[in-house]
């Protein structure tokens, strides 16, 4: 099998890194393909990026079809009124795009059923007029390498890729990818792996972190033990300890879950994060921590070596996906060269 | 007792709400002073706002103090660094604005300690030339009436009000609001409540629902008992059943943890949200709408007059205040009357 191309999924702003700046570097490195959520994002998108094919993965709005058109965005169909529409409006219109045909063998979320593509298969009339230049589905349970469900939709999407010889195929995202070549396709399509996220949860990131998050304190104080903190008071302290505050909060991602369960770097000293998460404050016990290094203007890490997203989505919860997406819009946001790495600071 | 001026905290961008909309429609209906959390939403919201008085909780970031006379902007001082920087600067600037002091009173985060208080009772020469307008704390328990940590700050307030009997005082946000006369000094300063979050959680709510969050229904498929739906195939049918997918997820702030666990309306029909939120993508169990209801085009409320900002949050395991600034920049806002009103979709 030869290998298979390299799209991106730079859907809900890159994964909340900026598709403003990251697009253009990924096509500067080399990419040709890119998968958003929804037309706002691929016309976006187009502004960024000159050239480049852009899949809109919740297909076409209703009344949306000329936007396509005119902006070059290629439409995943979904289901057999999305592609009933579709043939409608490309009989009509010589310079329709491209599309995908999107198959469910497994989500149940969007895609053609195996009804529908039964009912396809039966009725290859249904699609004349339109240029499927891809046939792909998604998997369910591709972070779970043992998962018999990996398998069925390997295989339903075998026979989806005979169906379409000619058209790209395209299965595995980010996980799917470290399943195996059986996966690949033409055209993986990873997102969360780009952006550092761990694609293979319990064994080694095989990915490069390419982002940090840092927090200035503002300000530092000793409490005594049996004093409360934060919200609710449900933290005490258990004997004298120094706190340091920084200014950020659930408003700018740091999400609330992580209340009483996050932690914070100041060097190399690891702070456990004490009390509720604030809306726009978070503090940490900086007992550990030389006073000196403790103190108002410091800086504290939040995402970066010593702590890589998904050590706070472990904290958190959830999953490094949610500690991206939710990243806020307060930061001052420094990108570094080309490859898109970034650092955010409040 | 006087009845307290009402201030606007409009930090985190008014909540999520869009502190550009709804803070010119609070001035329009008499607000005079307002609270944001750092700088940039201070000259932002200046730019937005002609007068009004606007206070800025994180205090002066190292070299702002132009911008805060420039614009305007009265500073919170938090803690003795923050007054000597201040009175330096203020003793050079004859236009410097006022500022208010913030104590800490119990909720260990930011203000000025017990013990700075008592440094500044004893030297008060350190505050010379600064005007104090306001004399500021915050409680860290005003949601719980019977947490004794209440009747604690407010007598550690009462005695910091006669310390700068010519300030104004500000204690309570929304919820020591309802605490009581006691607790309102001269200046109280909501925010969750202005945007409909209850301020007395467990008791019936006594402020308006001022947001609505729909979403339009991307597909409707029939799955049979025994298929699972979406990632890691958390959910799985017991019977035949009908889903509706939408086009939210937790890119959006629809929380991840809402998963398995959230829920969504058509008409009156409460629908169980199954299998994991997705970054773009939800589901929701419709087999209980009538199908002619449950169709690709239709719409589906997630906050509303049905589901509160509240329900929400008790469904992910958070507080409204996460659900309002959580509200992501991919929704169709529109804003109704003066009131700000929102109605959001996607």
């Amino acid at each position: 099998m030869a290998p298979a191309a390299c799209a991106a999924v730079v859907k809900a702003d890159a994964y909340g890194l900026g598709a403003g700046r990251v697009a253009p570097a990924l096509a500067a490195a080399g990419c040709r393909t890119f998968f958003v959520a929804c037309i706002d994002e691929g016309l976006a998108l187009r502004a960024d990026l000159g050239d480049g094919e852009i899949y809109v993965l919740a297909g076409v709005p209703r009344g949306g079809e000329p936007e396509f058109v005119h902006h070059r965005l290629r439409p995943v169909l979904n289901s057999l009124p999305d592609i009933e529409a579709w043939a409608a409006f490309s009989r009509r219109t010589p310079a329709a795009p491209a599309v995908a045909l999107h198959a469910d063998t497994g989500m149940r979320r969007l895609g053609l059923t195996p009804d529908e593509l039964d009912h396809l298969a039966s009725n290859p009339e249904r699609l004349a007029g339109i240029d499927v230049a891809c046939v792909m589905s998604h998997l369910a349970c591709a972070d779970m390498p043992d998962d018999p469900l990996n398998q069925a939709q390997c295989e339903a999407f075998a026979a989806l890729r005979r169906a379409f010889p000619n058209a790209q195929a395209s299965l595995a995202a980010s996980s799917g990818i470290f399943l195996g070549g059986a996966y690949h396709g033409t055209l993986c399509r990873p997102g969360a792996a780009l952006y550092g996220v761990s694609p293979v949860p319990g064994e080694p990131n095989p990915m490069a972190q390419v982002i940090e998050l840092k927090a200035r304190i503002l300000q530092a104080r000793a409490i005594d033990g049996g004093m409360s903190v934060g919200y609710g008071a449900t933290y005490r302290a258990s004997r004298r300890q120094r706190l340091v505050t920084i200014g950020i909060g659930y408003a700018d991602g740091f999400l609330r879950s992580l209340s009483n369960r996050g932690h914070g770097y100041i060097g190399d000293i690891r702070m456990p994060l004490v009390g509720r998460v604030s809306m726009d404050l978070t503090i940490f016990d900086a007992t550990a921590v030389p006073e000196h290094q403790a103190r108002a203007g410091g800086m504290v890490e939040l995402i970066g070596p010593h702590q890589p997203v998904d050590a706070v989505a472990a904290d958190g919860g959830t999953i490094g996906y949610e500690i991206l997406t939710s990243l806020g819009r307060r930061y001052h946001r420094v990108y570094r060269g080309g490859g898109a790495a970034m650092t955010a600071e409040a």
